[in-house]
Formats: C-alpha cells, structure tokens, sequence
C-alpha cells in the first residue's frame, strides 16, 4: 500500500434544488482540516486526505470513505476531524457513532 | 463495504511549466471510459469509479487507484480502460504490467 490510511472527502456540489450534495464548500473544509491535522500530528508520509468527486452517498453526506477498510462516515461535521483522525487514523478504532449505515443509504437511494 | 471495487481516478490540473499531473482532460476521459464500460457490463452496483484530485503520485501518472486492495496504476491510457475492467475489476487478477513501483515513486519524490 502507499498509503496504511487513504480519506476520500466528498467536495461534490450539485445545483440548488437538484438532488442533495455534499457540498464543495464544506467539503473542501473539511478536506483542509483533515490535512492539517494529519500534518500536525506528523502522520502525512503514511495516511493521506484528499478531495474527492461524488461517493455516490449523498443522502447521508458530508461523507468520507476511508481506504483500505472501506468504512464510510456520513454527516461529517468539522468538529468531528479531531476523533476521527485520533480514535481512527492514529489508535485504529472505527468512529462507530458517525460510520455510514450502508442498508439505511441502500433503501434512501431507491 | 459499499463496494466490492471503487476507483479513484486523478484528474488534477497544475499550471503549465509546474510539477507534472495527471492532467483534468486526460483524467476526466478516463473517469468517463471506466463509469461507461463499467455501466455496459452492468457492473455499476457493486463497482464505482470516480474522479478524485491529486492521488499524490504525479510522477508515474496518470494515476487510478482501486481500493479495498490499495493497487495503484500508472501511465493510464484511455487504451488500458478495457483490461483493468475485464481483467482486475471483473476477474480479480491485477494488470501487473500497469502497477505503479512505489519505490520507484519514493525515489523520484525525494
């Protein structure tokens, strides 16, 4: 692997009154907080974040995959990077109060 | 996981004269080559592909990176869409001529 962890941050923006998006304003703050953070903590040669376009789970975005365990968190906030990146990326404990409900985005999506 | 294979395909633009990148027209033909061979063979339940930015790995692109398994290729030509759909994507076994040496991308970071 190049990277032990690898955050795929939705920046997608849709048009307004079109389906839900993640948004590229919050997006992209999140995707600056998350480097910051993974800089500071001087974790940036082994996990990366980055922007990326629609991960087809908008309607329970801000979403975030993580790479390679492939776990998803929905609505994403700013104040959540610091657990994700500590409880995560650092300890390797999956946030379980904000990962993605793949059924419950499933039955959204039909 | 959301998906059995998701892709991420670099479609990062730096200005003209700067550091290489996989490059936005490149990038974004070959996002569209992947959505549509992987709609055609009715792969797109359980496979994504999708534009990411800079995958960090500019030297050896244009770069696609498919998780869970963290493979990376490089050089990527609109020519080898077809054999990472048939061969990795529908029979799991890696294109092995397209992997990218991560070694060789360390050195040529430093």
């Amino acid at each position: 692997m190049l990277y032990t962890k690898h955050l795929f941050i939705c920046t997608n923006q849709r048009p307004e009154g079109s389906r839900v998006s993640c948004g590229e304003g919050h997006g992209l703050s999140l995707v600056a907080a998350f480097k910051k953070l993974i800089k500071d903590k001087q974790l940036n040669t082994e996990i990366r974040a980055q922007k990326a376009g629609c991960l087809e789970a908008c309607e329970l975005g801000p979403s975030v995959a993580v790479y390679p365990e492939g776990v998803f968190y929905g609505n994403v906030q700013l104040a959540d990077v610091e657990e994700i990146v500590t409880e995560h990326l650092e300890n390797g404990r999956v946030v379980e109060r904000l990962v993605m409900d793949f059924d419950k985005l499933r039955a959204l999506k039909k």
